[in-house]
């Protein structure tokens, strides 16, 4: 036996204990790991391992452990560069007050690679080997995490609204088909798509990502079910939860990680697994933004794979999966009332190889088994905290570390086969560069958010209730004299189908500021009634704030594309006058028939305006309609035009401008 | 000015960031502290601070904050040598089957002073300066920590249970008091008592406990209101619940610390306020045991002092305040739904200054301002957690401690003006040598859990429902073929009153080991009927076990103290035979009348049985009594004695064996 050859590997790796997380959880203590290239050759006890291989790297590691690297299963890299940047708010305020105009303005692919860099360090120094992203630019989250060393899902976003990489969700559709085409067969990176939630998409977009992961085989991420008011809210648009609305639009033929799932009941878990849906669990994220507990001692009951994750640096504000481990069994604790929920052994099977299922990769990494990617960590047990240690049950060693493991404990980080850091020093992020850049950006967006603390979004925000609105708006207004016999016109079409309408007379107020934005604040009273009587049926307020608009034109219409938001107006006019100090106030009181009516087998608001404030200020139609989608915009402006010419309108009758503006 | 001369201190620290927690919360960027002795000279802006003093020692921080340690407001200390020993059990399982034996056989003054060793050496490797200690022999505690040179509230547990410290609750109280004389006036050590909890106290111990906090005019800490199962019992005893009977017992005339107050209803949380007791939250014990989630929100709000704590490491598993921090805003917001609750600047002053209040030592630490003792450390902003900075808004400072901090960023602490820690590096505590220490006692603690894996209480307590009955029992017997002129002659008795009675027909199994303990497990079913009639009102079927009894024999009756537990018996005979597999059976079934009577202003169980298997196992008289103390004990033998004279009974009458040793 003494003679037998040895045979040689790249690496072999020795600790007291090695936490394999294979189908039979053995742990050999001592124990060894051998790797060659970028992958696991053996596994199993040391003297074993240490008989049967030579290495050209030896590490003896001592009173350690050797275990598979965290699995993060969701998170969106580039936002540590948005850590801190304000806490404590509620989430519409922190998102559409500071985390979305932050982003409109200064995520651009030098952000996000920077920003994926700086996450690598932290994730790298606390034990992290590979994550699942959703963020913009993903190209070049992808990048920094190869220039990193890391593995990651990198799922790039198409949401229905423009973002800092797609003005319009085409754009959106076609960056991400160009980066499942580019990413694809990578070593360390799997691209992905991520429809972002389904409050931010349309069943059009929904429908094309889908077509585009199965297309590539690629996984696809979702946000689903974070908080109870947008499951509420999604209740109350489709009549059905988002799980099973998901299902009909085919989201889970694709391989689907579903971030948060806070609000499901029994039969939305038990469609998950049916459909083997990971879900990725942010317990952090979840009690930091108030978003509530999910049920996850059930989704493991039931055998749905659920992974951990960090969640934005935003939201958490660190991307620590030791913390976030902890947090997960104590929460599942505290949530069931039972503290055998969720013990030690099952929330490190989580945050490793069920991590790697729940994202689709667990044929690669997630567990030390010969065959998989060498992606590992030493986890020293020498600090006071993991003192004494208790041998007479056998699962002590997990308990150990989900329990009283920070950090500071994990001294090397290998993934693929390479190190990444030795000794808790950082081998491929140069920390002290990004110190430099992080800080000239964060000089940038504190002067950017100082600026705007007298902007009017800002202090819009600041009162609650503000939604935005749809992005492009095509509109089309037409001075007429005679509104009777365009009525008539109308009627008289055979293309034109009237769906519904209401006479209203509406109060506006317009604030107007002579911001950077020029915005614009409506406050209007809408007093509603039905087309063919005077009884008053409800009275609207709301305030609307829009910004200035790019403007195209088009042969009979004009396409908007602004930044539009509402809010329901609870306060008098008085106070919103003293609250937000216009430059200057415009009022423009209105009588208006509203139609909707069918055209070309699409939907249009129709007006027949006549404005009694200022006086004489003349009769009018309108025809309107908004969109998420630029392609969608355009082809509704050309319906117009083709509606206009039914209707017999002279082209010189055609106004661009607003009422406030004429 | 530039001649005017400097004062000398002995110290002077700078920094980017001074966080003061003094009462307008003062941030001085970059600013100083200067410490001369134990106390603090000055804080300020570092410009002005250095111009007025020269320093003899100085050390100039850079990119970190210097602020006050922090506050552990309830804990304790030595179970860090109990950490890890068995996780994610049951509560009941966790405490009567673990926690209480190996304490009970473990827990001696050296157990103590190592445990406290270990706890200092974790807490102030993350930023403890000052803790809340309640055990036992804690004058070995105190000894610990003042080796360790931490600053510390330590209070002697009493109980109605013997401890590892006191065999009856008068040796605890004695001990206390000791205590209490022999720590007063430490530089480091504010000396205190510690009634444990509603449920293990008595009326007598805990009005006992006041007084002496009154008399020393020390600080008094006990655990209120932890779980909902104690509070629902709390108020079937009692009536009321523990807040309000806590005050009837004047224990809020004292300076008191309220540790957990997970189950508080408005008027609770009011006296609590009126009475300036302080809470100790502790999140991570009170998630991982299941206890629940405390109202802290509503307390804060309603003015209560309430400090973080990190109660015992067996409960945690570490003694992270920074971790406890995080956790107490995290559950907070999710608590009550509202991502505003518990923000950053609110939970590091929980963490500090209100910790401090909450412990009744404000004047001395929490904070730092001049005049304070020097408690003080210093936290590194330089890892990649901590980028970027922002400075749009004036408490980002707070948010990035609250939120990413980690221990690893505590390079420096300071306590009573003297460094505990540099660059990380313990200057008071020998690691290495409890290292090997500590791992000696653990591999005592695996023999003695691996040999008590065949115990009998162990196997009972696995099943569920035990509770431990009073220790001390003084009993005698009285063989008598008369029952009914004993009878007679017990009613003619002035001094005898009679409560109350019932018939029972008593069915007992005992199961015999020959284990080392000599266990009996009594499987009991016993039939109420009342004493004047055969209607049957209920059967209650109960295991009880008891093991080797120290006796102490009387004049006319025995003193038995043992350990006794007792648990509804809700399976067969059949069952428990087969799970316990005893080595004999042993069967007794008898008739008895029982009278629960007054005599000399005390209550007896007085028992007339007539054994009917085995047949003609003859008639006896037994009169019973049990108690926490052995004073009381002791007491109650003395007038047993009495009343037999009273029942005319000879001495040679008088049997001392239980009937199954008859």
């Amino acid at each position: 036996m003494a003679d037998e050859p040895k045979t040689t590997v790249d690496r072999l790796i020795t600790a007291d204990f090695v936490i394999t997380m294979n189908p039979t959880y053995d742990v050999y203590t001592p124990g060894a790991v051998a790797v060659t290239g970028d992958s696991i050759v053996a596994v199993g006890p040391r003297d074993t391992l240490t008989a049967a291989y030579a290495a050209k790297e030896r590490l003896d590691a001592g009173n350690a452990v050797v275990m598979p690297g965290f699995v993060n299963t969701h998170g969106h890299a580039p936002m540590t560069l948005l850590r801190a940047l304000i806490d404590d708010l509620r989430l519409d305020v922190w998102l559409i007050g500071y985390m979305m105009p932050v982003e409109g303005t200064f995520v651009n692919p030098n952000f996000c690679w920077m920003g994926t860099q700086l996450a690598a360090a932290e994730m790298i120094r606390s034990g992290t080997t590979t994550f699942m992203d959703m963020y913009y630019f993903e190209e070049a989250v992808a990048d920094a995490t190869v220039q990193a060393g890391l593995r990651a899902v990198c799922a790039q976003s198409v949401l229905r609204f423009p973002t800092p990489d797609a003005g319009s969700y085409d754009e959106g559709l076609a960056r991400a088909r160009d980066f499942l085409m580019r990413w694809k067969n990578h070593p360390l990176i799997v691209p992905a798509i991520a429809p972002h939630a389904p409050y931010t998409i349309t069943t059009d977009l929904l429908e094309a990502a889908v077509r585009l992961a199965l297309e590539y085989d690629a996984p696809l991420h979702i946000h689903v079910a974070e908080t109870a008011q947008e499951v509420e809210d999604h209740r109350k648009e489709y009549g059905i939860p988002p799980v099973p609305w998901l299902k009909k639009w085919g989201v889970f033929e694709a391989k689907t990680t579903a971030a948060h799932c806070v609000y499901l009941d029994e039969g939305e878990i038990r469609t998950l697994q049916h459909y083997n849906v990971g879900v990725a669990h942010n317990p952090s994220s979840n009690m930091k933004l108030a978003s509530g507990m999910a049920p996850i001692s059930r989704m493991l009951e039931m055998g749905v794979n659920v992974g951990i994750g960090t969640d934005g640096a935003a939201s958490n504000n660190d991307l620590d999966m030791i913390e976030e481990m902890r947090l997960a069994s104590f929460l599942a604790k505290v949530n069931t009332m039972n503290p055998t929920a969720l013990p030690a052994r099952q929330v490190i099977e989580m945050a490793t190889i069920m991590g790697a299922r729940a994202m689709h990769i667990d044929h690669l990494t997630g567990s030390l088994e010969a065959g998989k990617r060498a992606d590992l960590i030493v986890v020293s047990m020498d600090d006071a905290r993991h003192m004494p240690y208790f041998r007479h049950f056998a699962d002590s060693i997990y308990g150990r570390l989900a329990y009283a493991m920070n950090q500071e404990d994990v001294r090397h980080v290998m993934v693929n086969g390479a190190w990444l850091m030795r000794d808790r020093r950082l081998l491929t992020v140069d920390v002290e560069a990004l110190r430099e850049e992080t800080s000239a950006l964060a000089q940038k967006i504190d002067a950017f958010l100082i600026h705007r603390e007298e902007s009017v979004l800002n202090k819009l925000v600041a009162i609650g209730g503000v939604a935005q609105d749809k992005t492009f708006e095509v509109q089309v207004k037409v001075r007429s004299n005679d509104l009777t016999s365009l009525k008539l016109r109308l009627h008289a079409s055979p293309d034109i189908t009237f769906l519904r309408g209401s006479q209203r007379t509406q109060y506006d107020t317009y604030f107007i500021f002579d911001d950077q934005e020029e915005s614009r604040l409506r406050y209007r009273e809408d007093e509603v009634r039905p087309l063919d009587s005077d009884e008053l049926i409800d009275v609207i307020y709301r305030l609307t704030l829009t910004t200035t608009a790019k403007e195209r034109e088009y042969d009979r219409s004009v396409l908007l594309s602004r930044a539009r938001f509402d809010a329901p107006a609870t306060r008098s006019r008085r106070f919103y006058h003293e609250y937000f100090k216009p430059q200057r106030v415009i009022e423009i009181h209105k009588t208006r028939r509203r139609y909707h009516i069918r055209y070309g087998g699409t939907d249009f608001a129709l007006n027949l305006d006549q404005i009694i404030k200022p006086e004489d200020g003349g009769s009018f139609l309108e025809i309107k309609s908004r969109t998420w989608s630029r392609q969608d915009a355009e082809r509704k402006a050309m319906l117009i035009g083709e509606l206009l010419k039914t209707l017999k309108v002279p082209d010189e009758a055609l106004i661009r401008a607003e009422y406030v503006d004429l």
